[in-house]
């Protein structure tokens, strides 16, 4: 395995979008920390943001005005190569955080240039989802919608997740260790995203030839 | 059509789950407004709720605590024998604000009585949905699979919608008059909701056999 | 609980829509069997068809002409008071087959009545899912939809399911004994199903008054 | 714009799921018409398969035996390096015919090499959806899902779609012209999946180090 060592080359933004409290023990931090542990092992700093303990007013432009904390992340998915979100399952459905943080990526449509690339053009998105029973695939496909609708690249397999048996309720932090198919999951994830960023940061999308 | 007259018998609660604050022009304010006046035709009293001017936590417990003003919503969804969510489409999606109330409802799972059924049980669910394009069948699947899961009942066409044709810009509030198609599905929804809470509030679903 | 003997008063009719063909194992065809025990139980008769048997057409009409066996079993859907839809998850979705069974229901769109009811409009639906991981509440929700928008009533908590942890292989059919959260899940789903079929037969959806 | 010229240096396949037989006007294949012109102009060669003129059996192999016509198709998927869903909405869904395909290829999971790589790996997945109205971003989303899961890459923008505004009968083989806005994001997807093929034909995903 061809690992690239810090110093960092590329820059990877995880959403946590659990409905806890950043200080509450969350299934969907702890997945989150193994997706940055196997991210660093690519040379990608990841940086792991708890949506719900910012102030992410309700809209869809980049900037709702006074006290919104939107901007200041909307900033850091620019600065970043790969954005992840990480949701939990409730009702096998996305987390109401994670579909406002996609939400206020739908501003992207409208900030696209003349030559049609939106903002997150040459971005790679991906998902990490965890919940007692039943949804990974479902809470997948909402956020694969999502962030390609909105320029998102995805890379094979583009999702890592755990969930129990239906109807049971154990929890993804207490398992130990990790099922080795769920960390296989995960190393594949981002073994996949992290080469496809890269190729997309030397090679970005042409876009339309807008001298036609 | 037989209508009972005001007094009315039933109510209603409608949730606008509008990312826009009360005081902005909605289009699913003004869907709701000719969803309540369908309703009061029937005999049933039709409160309209701003969702997004309320502190609803995240969270899915019945009490997020200091601040949250679920608790007094969910009142008002117990004290109703019909439940309305309206939202708008982001993204082909419902709002994060729909999702958020939807959310609040999943604590009913735990709330069941020792007969399985929850404090949901005997209501009936339908949503209402309008976007610029696309996207009204799969927010009504999302709202449909939620309510259901989390006890309410689904009247035949639970769905009245209104999207204009792909990728264009057009607002169900400017149309003048509502095309007849979607102003047949409202009246369809309602006569069909209505019917429908008549029969299960007088003779509510059984439960399971605590004696057995 | 009052349960009602045979002779039955109700008639149920399940599609299993596993890909396999009918003389093969099939987790979906053991779930069936657990709902007409549990139909029984209540006095409902319930017949149990393996779609894949089936030469069922593509297409939307109600008869695709030479050779489509969907006319008969058109013919069954109508003759009952209760329509399950079973389907096992494949790559977290409904299979073709149930695809397949739901969209030669489309027809009823189109065979409404002038008082706006379509053929299915009384019956109630509801869902049976299993897969060996993840995927049965968007199956449902997919189920739901399509039921609800082409007539049926979904009384609360219209699905029953299992799966299994994230990423295994175990088999619904292999269970033994079934477990005691989804076979209660299996009884809620026929309880409310049966009590809401009865009172929809008593009182049907009334239409839209033609003569107004 | 930079084109490549015939002789074409990759090759795509779509694959037309109107449930329509192949000699039966349909808008899909219309849009798939639009979708290969697009695909032309970058140097790309695009066969069209009317799926329904297949006899693709039921099942999750990659050879359901005698009269199967799955195999030749699936030989097909392997010799192209951009797979095109195209479907027509039906209930807000995909079709029958598109599940079936995707379906069929859930057999890529169980033919992973030892590096964990299926495949379908390195081939670039879009979708291509019409309908008289409302469904193209959850269709769009089921079929992104799908295709992810099974090993395929997804470019920004992986969808071109029409729908009409809602509760129309419009079909997309009658509009003269195109909309601008559709064929623009039809000559986008083509655009960024030939651009990321590329890259991937080039810098083939690495797979897990199996020396490890």
């Amino acid at each position: 395995m061809t690992v690239t060592k810090p110093p960092f080359d590329l820059r990877a933004l995880a959403f946590n979008c659990s409905l806890k409290s950043p200080e509450q023990p969350s299934s969907t931090a702890v997945m989150l920390g193994h997706v940055r542990e196997a991210l660093a092992l690519h040379g990608v700093d990841c940086e792991i943001v708890s949506a719900a303990g910012f102030n992410i007013l309700p809209g869809v432009r980049s900037d709702e005005g006074l006290g919104d904390d939107w901007p200041a992340l909307r900033a850091k998915v620019i600065a970043s190569d790969i954005v992840i979100i990480g949701s939990p399952i409730w009702i096998g459905q996305p987390s109401s955080v994670a579909k406002r943080v996609l939400e206020r990526m739908d501003a992207f449509l409208s900030e696209a240039g003349e030559d049609g690339r939106m903002p997150s053009y040459g971005r790679v998105g991906a998902a990490a989802v965890v919940g007692n029973e039943d949804g990974a695939h479902h809470v997948g496909a909402e956020i694969y919608q999502a962030l390609n609708d909105l320029g998102f690249t995805l890379a094979a397999n583009a999702l890592t997740y755990w969930v129990g048996e239906a109807r049971t309720g154990r929890e993804y932090r207490d398992l130990a260790p990790v099922p080795e198919s769920t960390a296989d999951a995960t190393r594949m994830m981002v073994r996949n995203a992290v080469h496809l960023a890269r190729l997309l940061k030397n090679a970005p999308y042409p876009g339309k030839d807008v001298g036609a």
